[in-house]
């Protein structure tokens, strides 16, 4: 056989379930690619032909490219002022009046250009990029009118033509409810269900449709049902904000509509996570806005594993309640907080991350998926987890070319 | 007047103080140096002279150079592996069987060379100094014998001339009772106080002596005091690892003897807090610490603000309980776990952590002051403490000259 190119003297950590390793991992490995994808994989000495490009990796480890599923990264200004006025003491009032909360947010993403979104967004993503992540998903959600859901879908789908990242869409017009709709939240849902997503599927500017079900600050399970019905008829698949507040019994409705995730799921009850698991709707454990909004309620776990639910983690990069532009502190913060394994935080933001997005030729190591690699200057992947504020990556493959792990890589 | 160097369309974060404003922010603001101090800082407008070299900020904001007042970056070894074990539910003493514990870093550190501690410690330290740290303290305490301690302080030293940055070294040897001494507590502190302090002092490799103070796991205040007082023979200033894990009455026994600092102080008592103000012992927060190990109970914030103590925050850098490569992230923390305000948080990486370590030449921008500036490309300062794992740190001065924030600068 003849490759492109091989990487070799590395250790690989496949995600490829073993037997008693869920890690995969295999000692003195080689990687060869083959047109962009992952040709072979295994122990060096078993490589079955030469590659035009071989590449030393001095010990690294390599990873599948890290996958970053739950983002509202592209958005308007920032809320350190409302941040910085919380710790002062101030009441919700207050900030309210100084113009803070989600809606400071809505008002900034209606303001900017689509230029504007894309260059406010693109340190953020060079942040996640120097870390070895290859595939981000990006919400809309702070526009909710056609016009700036749209912008921010299309500023979104332009950061995977500036960077070398996939990018993954979903549109949350479903998110909150705009200032012209104050108080009539049904209208809105209605709104969105009938106009703003059949608008932006025709656009072809969302691979998915995401919704925020929470009876005391966005909207009702019914409601929700009438978006997760537009994106049916337009053959889109859903995803859910569920739980993270109170149990709305958000765990079960994304389970009934087939949602590719549930995400936050820190109150989702015992019977929502076992019909997860029964329709394969993956849980996305958001450990950073978990530990910025200072929440209590630990997801059940016990429950997820007993389960067999899959689970992934994710920055939930956004500006009011998940500031985080580090997927390895989500692994640390998945383990510390929520005491996930090292085995379980990777696959989280590996194979599981690549499920929670419906894509099934990424998240391992293994023949014919994407060739995507992070490598990483550790010895071993739970370095990966443990270290608080590092950043070991040394190199980032996407479609079997380097693509660097600096600012503008 | 006539300057070696200036520094204008800067925003500054001075950090002395002013009327209603704890930051001292000077907007449209110009610094200026000599000889490696601050000969002037002000409103541009107002510079009195002129610079041989004058550097464009292109509205950066100026603060001065960070200062991480605890660290054990100096170590043998990495904890990965026992934080996996936990994780998979190893009880404590499975985790000792396999060489887990301070024990193991102590074995990783007895057993490595000076050239070997100083090259492990160096991407530890790239990775601070990326951040915009120009001052670092660096502890002893896994040699826990003569020469090792001996040798964990020469390595510090040299990090300080292999990098541009500013080392105080304490000498902890009364951090853990070494597996020779096991079971004689009592005997290995009288053997700190008798041999290892006069030793390590006599050869000029501490700047302080520190000593932690615990009833169940380290040493009785007692003993603490032997300590303490070879270190008063000794000419050398003390701090204190105190009341972490339960008040065993440290913070009055930190303000007893005068300590810079005391350290932790989660379970501090009110009287204890009053203490330290009243001796001018400073306040520090390890919120990494506090986190890794699951901590919940608070330091009495309220108390510390009622008594006017100042308070410092740190990373704690150590392989055991806070594997932390990052003061920004340790600001987040500071803030999100204990609510401190963002001008706490700046205070305890600037002026009061200088004052953790006796140095009254640094932490402010003053004239008079060493020229150790961080830049950072941020709309306010709270954007530093806002974000978790972003590093907006663009540029670094130790005494008047450039030395760059990459790996290795």
């Amino acid at each position: 056989m003849s490759f492109d190119r091989v990487w070799l003297d590395a250790q690989l950590c496949t995600m490829v379930p073993g037997r008693g390793d869920p890690l995969g991992i295999i000692e003195d490995g080689a990687v060869a690619a083959k047109d962009g994808r992952i040709a072979w994989v295994g122990r060096r000495g078993g490589l079955p032909g030469a590659a035009a490009v071989t590449t030393r990796c001095d010990g690294a480890w390599i990873l599948p490219g890290l996958i970053d599923c739950h983002t509202h990264i592209v958005f308007g200004g920032n809320r350190a002022r409302e941040f910085e006025m919380r710790l002062e003491g101030a009441s919700y009032e207050e900030i309210a009046k100084a113009g803070g909360g989600i809606l400071s947010t809505v008002g900034a993403t209606r303001a900017a250009s689509e230029d504007a979104l894309v260059q406010a967004a693109l340190p953020r993503l060079d942040a996640l990029l120097a870390e070895g992540v290859t595939t981000i998903e990006v919400k809309s959600g702070y526009g909710l009118d056609l016009a700036t859901e749209a912008r921010m879908l299309r500023a979104a789908r332009r950061l995977g033509r500036e960077r070398a990242v996939g990018v993954v869409t979903s549109c949350l017009a479903a998110h909150a409810v705009p200032p012209e709709f104050a108080g009539r939240r049904t209208d809105f849902a209605r709104h969105v269900a009938e106009a703003i997503i059949p608008a932006i599927a025709a656009e072809g500017l969302a691979d998915a449709v995401d919704a925020f079900t929470d009876s005391a600050i966005a909207f009702t399970p019914e409601e929700t049902g009438w978006a997760f019905d537009a994106a049916a008829r337009a053959g889109l698949p859903v995803k859910l904000h569920a739980d993270q507040l109170r149990d709305d019994g958000g765990a079960a409705l994304a389970a009934r509509h087939g949602a590719l995730s549930a995400d936050h799921i820190e109150y989702a009850n015992a019977e929502g996570i076992a019909a997860m698991a029964r329709a394969g709707t993956v849980g996305v454990l958001l450990p950073g806005a978990f530990y910025f909004i200072r929440e209590t309620h630990q997801p059940d776990i016990a429950a997820m594993r007993a389960a067999g639910l899959r689970l992934a983690l994710a920055t939930d990069l956004n500006p009011g309640s998940s500031p985080a532009l580090s997927l390895l502190l989500m692994l640390n913060m998945g383990c510390t907080l929520f005491r996930l394994t090292v085995a379980e935080a990777l696959a989280g933001v590996t194979r599981h991350a690549a499920a929670a997005l419906g894509l099934a030729d990424r998240g391992a190591l293994a023949p014919g998926l994407r060739c995507d690699l992070a490598l990483f200057g550790i010895s071993r992947p739970a370095e990966l987890c443990y270290w608080m504020g590092r950043n070991p990556c040394v190199a980032r493959v996407r479609a079997g070319e380097d693509c660097g792990v600096a600012a503008g890589a």
